[in-house]
């Protein structure tokens, strides 16, 4: 049985850390197909750790394994725990990293990871990713059942994504969920949020980031004028600010966290489920 | 079967999006063997990508896919297109990424692919590499055959490769096609295009890079003293200038494009096929 | 037989390097299993490549074949070896890069590779890791036997990892070996250097870095208080200086290679084997 662990992390990839954590799984279970979805999640950045694997998870195949270690409390009381969903598994700490795969799924079984003879002893306080969750998907890979690892737990982390609100019918407040590597800028707006702003046929609009102003609705990258900054749906299902073959962010000197305003220049179609 | 599947793009490795595709990938055919080549190509880049994929391909072994999407028209009326050459086979968009391919091999069969039940659905028009060209690789690994995707067209995109110009019978004029990791120039200036250069004496010579001169040659890095910057041939197969243990395009003040003269100091040496 | 091949190297991912040593190594035998260990090691730094070895190789499974690439002296007289210790192969340049595997394994062979019909024809004097290292690789992986590659010898470049030395026997000093991906600043101070500075409750101290004092020892990164810069015993069985979700690099300005003072506010406490 070959079985397929995904890794994503803070950890980069200048240091041995990766590499030792899978040779880690290989010794368990030498036949495991790794996968790297990313080690550069913003460092201690629990919230992009989340952002990254729910935007991955749901491409692989049933029953891969996805290890989330962004840990900065590592070594402190918080606890490993172990995710089952209806087709993929999680390893993470608990600390709110998976709270964007709870929200995707219906059915969930978390436990609190505990059966230490799994782990690598002694365990460092500094490298459980290492030491005990690398350890965990190798067996888990190898076919240990879920319940192995320790008991169900209904108490643990989870926080809101931060969702754009209406602020009144013309207008509604995202923020800047990150700016990816060619620059594009990745808010928290989503068609749900505003279905009209995504037609065929906007209505005119603004968005606002800082002082800057964008006006301008594209369906592709290679729509835009050269230079020109517009709006796009992009592929991570969030309205974009983009540039065609330019880094938007760094025309417009935008970074994740920033607010972001919409403003509809007729009344009426900003509609908001949820707020 | 387990099938080698290979990666070159623009993506980066710090957001979702390599990731996501290896897991489109794996979710058709689990047993497919995943390699990365690059996914640092220059954004938008397309000779860059073509120089990358041209450097690796030949080394993997016969039948495999290579995936290689560095796609600034991605969404637009650019096609996606599946080469088979005699061992290989590509997948990438019809945007010239290609085209140093295409100088190699003899025996080629390019198709549109156009059938879009393979695709993801619905298609982003800002992600084909996980909307189309994963599914697609995804597919050929599984050992559907290349003609279901689609048919074969005669006028892909390709575009010469920028070569060295004999300017006189002394005088070459080439170009800086890339500075490499470790800081090496690396020119389009090969041993066909001034044969002599290479031999195991050459004759005296100048290489102008914007106005540092560089008139040595050494067979191995190692060779040089510190601080020389000197000329060597590299393993792509063109002109270099380098440094030992150092940057020769720091110690410059080189980039990619930068003009690159060789002057020999005697007459009839430079010899240029196809100038 | 599906084999391990780990890879470290100081190439970096940017260009087609990597790539291609591992079309090289699928090429001879696809069924083998490829992981990066790290292409991150400190350009042409062989103690930087056997740090980040040393760290990695002995959490994988019996038989992996580790390729090491940092080699500065590429293509002059330096021999490529193939070391076989108790469980593991290494194969590497001769330049001292797997010294503190060496350190670390007490049955050990090592061959001069010689046998040039393994190689790739021509042997580029600039990429040994494609026509040289990568073949042996997956010569290897295919189940050759070491001694088909060359003879032993006993004249292997070695050198002592530094060592912290106890200056009194209150004071101790040591060196930073490297700054990992969080800030975290690595000492070559081990637990048998200072064993009472990591006791549950150790005697007051001082560590020096450039104008800068540490006095406080943490055993989690997590309980730092914001902006404090601590002690704490790393993974990596040294002792580390870090801060909380910070990095104490950047707080205290300090880089690898700078001197490390670790005194004792007592007398008597510093007991150090081996010096």
């Amino acid at each position: 049985m070959s079985r397929i662990v995904t890794f994503t992390t803070d950890f980069g990839l200048q240091d041995h850390y990766v590499g030792t954590m899978k040779g880690v799984v290989l010794n368990i279970n030498p036949e495991a197909s790794l996968v790297d979805i990313s080690h550069s999640v913003q460092a201690f950045d629990v919230l992009d750790g989340a952002l990254t694997i729910t935007q991955a998870y749901r491409y692989f195949p049933s029953e891969t394994i996805h290890m989330v270690v962004v840990d900065p409390g590592v070594g402190t009381a918080r606890r490993p725990i172990l995710v089952t969903t209806e087709k993929h598994m999680f390893i993470a700490p608990d600390n709110g990293v998976l709270s964007l795969v709870y929200e995707r799924e219906s059915r969930l079984s978390v436990r609190h990871i505990s059966a230490e003879h799994y782990f690598l002893q002694p365990v460092s306080p500094t490298f459980h990713g290492r030491d005990v969750f690398a350890r965990v998907a190798g067996y888990l890979s190898k076919g240990v059942e879920a319940a192995k690892f320790g008991e169900e737990i209904t108490d643990f982390v989870r926080f809101a994504a931060p969702r754009a609100k209406a602020v009144n019918e013309r207008t509604m407040r995202g923020v800047v969920l990150k700016v990816d590597k060619f620059g594009n800028i990745v808010t928290n707006i989503t068609p749900q949020d505003a279905p009209t702003l995504f037609q065929a046929a906007p209505p005119a609009f603004k968005i606002m980031l800082g002082s800057h102003e964008v006006s301008d609705m594209k369906a592709a990258y290679a729509q835009g004028a050269p230079g020109q900054v517009f709006a796009i749906l992009g592929s991570m299902g969030y309205l974009e600010i983009a540039a065609n073959r330019a880094s938007a962010a760094d025309i417009l000197g935008v970074k994740k966290g920033l607010e972001v305003g919409l403003i509809f220049e007729g009344a009426g179609v900003a509609a908001q489920p949820g707020s």
